[in-house]
């Protein structure tokens, strides 16, 4: 059981020069662990920048290598920290986030807070229907669909990638359209006149296989947020994607009620 | 451009024995993914275990390295499969999922799809307020405030990793209940006569550090779920958890409206 009395730990100075408290009812590793949130928080190690190694931290803070990861690791947990097998640890940057409280392309969800987004087009073809494609937009298996795939960009880094199943009419219009700076959502409502009603959506997380590492720029194996999402004209589907996103770049967030 | 015509690839045989069509419109790498999909599904490859190798597939389909892997790569996209670095890849088990519609602790919610949770206790004890913590809770950082940890299981398989910071005062009582079994929800609820409102919920994907692997049975590195939810009594935050789902086992779902 540990007690924290009324004293705060002094939490202004930087980490360099923070001593560690002792006689402190919170433990070393809590406190080496907020010196280096606040060392992050505070630009003192940026973004993608690498984290001291363990050995230097535990000659700088005197303290021994567990502690050192037990800080790390809660870091780490927090999503701040990431680790790269054979490198080390490293910041991550601040993630952007998205609502889901309400059914919104990226672009239009993003740009209200001031963020740059485009799309560069990876491809658009005609494919056959796979299993699960067909079942979805309730077509029969091998019946040919328009698939798009596109990077997305956040602010001139990539940040996504979406690969979209659309109807085969649907799909060949929209080569025709500007995708790198219109969401497709805003195209079929505006355009097109169909009227988007809502999306069934599943989350996950994914590691990055090859491909989706190198079009996001992280290494193979990294984590992903991996979206399923089926919208919706009233009855009828009429868009099917998956898109990954960076796990270390990207959130949602929603308020959920209780009843 | 691929082109499908109206002559459906043979469906219901299962992969081993399926002569690639060499002369369809669906390209090899989609011929394979749906034959291994199909495998998957009906349980010639069962959730957990090794998929045949490269060298093995290639021998068996007859075709290149590049267009296995292609296979491979999509089947990874999907969540279907998983690689383990150095190992091979293996199946994943079909995911549990969660509705993010309505507040609710995860026994509640998995209960009316028949499935069995149990929760195991792995610490309770005061600690003070990290920075992170004391500003949700609204508390000044360093007071004392009571952390819960909870390994949960589903179908008597490690799921998550619960990570609860409440009030002291409600932390302490919360000590003396029955944890294993029962929501954390439902006793506030029901015992405790706190009327929860709602919650703010944020998720993302990070990558296990070695203690999460460690309790939920997975590799350091494996991609996870990992939500940030901080429940409300009305105006009052009562309860900030954050939750670390095995990305290979559990999904969240929900339906999204456009207005």
């Amino acid at each position: 059981m540990v007690r924290s009395g009324n004293k705060r730990a002094e939490s202004k100075r930087s980490e360099a020069t923070h001593a560690l408290d002792a006689v402190s009812p919170v433990p070393l590793y809590s406190q080496i662990r907020e010196a280096l949130r606040r060392s992050i928080l505070d630009g003192t190690y940026p973004p993608h920048s690498q984290m001291p190694s363990e050995s230097q931290m535990i000659a700088r803070f005197g303290v021994s290598r567990i502690t050192i990861r037990q800080a790390l690791g809660d870091l780490q947990k927090e999503g701040l920290i990431f680790k790269v097998m054979g490198k080390g640890s490293f910041v991550a940057k601040p993630k952007a986030f998205q609502s889901l409280s309400r059914l919104q392309g990226f672009g239009e969800a993003m740009a209200p807070s001031g963020y740059e987004t485009y799309a560069m087009l990876l491809s658009a073809r005609e494919v056959p229907a796979s299993a699960v494609v067909a079942q979805r937009l309730a077509l029969a298996e091998g019946s040919p669909v328009f698939e798009i795939q596109r990077l997305r960009y956040l602010n001139r880094e990539p940040i996504s990638v979406d690969v979209s199943y659309f109807p085969i009419d649907i799909g060949q219009r929209l080569t025709q359209e500007d995708l790198a700076t219109r969401d497709i959502f805003v195209i079929l409502e505006n355009d097109y006149g169909h009227n988007l009603t809502h999306a069934d959506v599943q989350i996950e997380a994914i590691s990055a296989e090859e491909s989706l590492g190198r079009h996001l720029d992280v290494a193979e194996g990294s984590p992903l947020l991996r979206i399923e999402r089926l919208t919706y004209a009233g009855e009828r589907p009429i868009d099917f994607e998956f898109l990954y996103y960076r796990g270390d770049a990207f959130q949602y967030r929603l308020r959920i009620d209780r009843s």
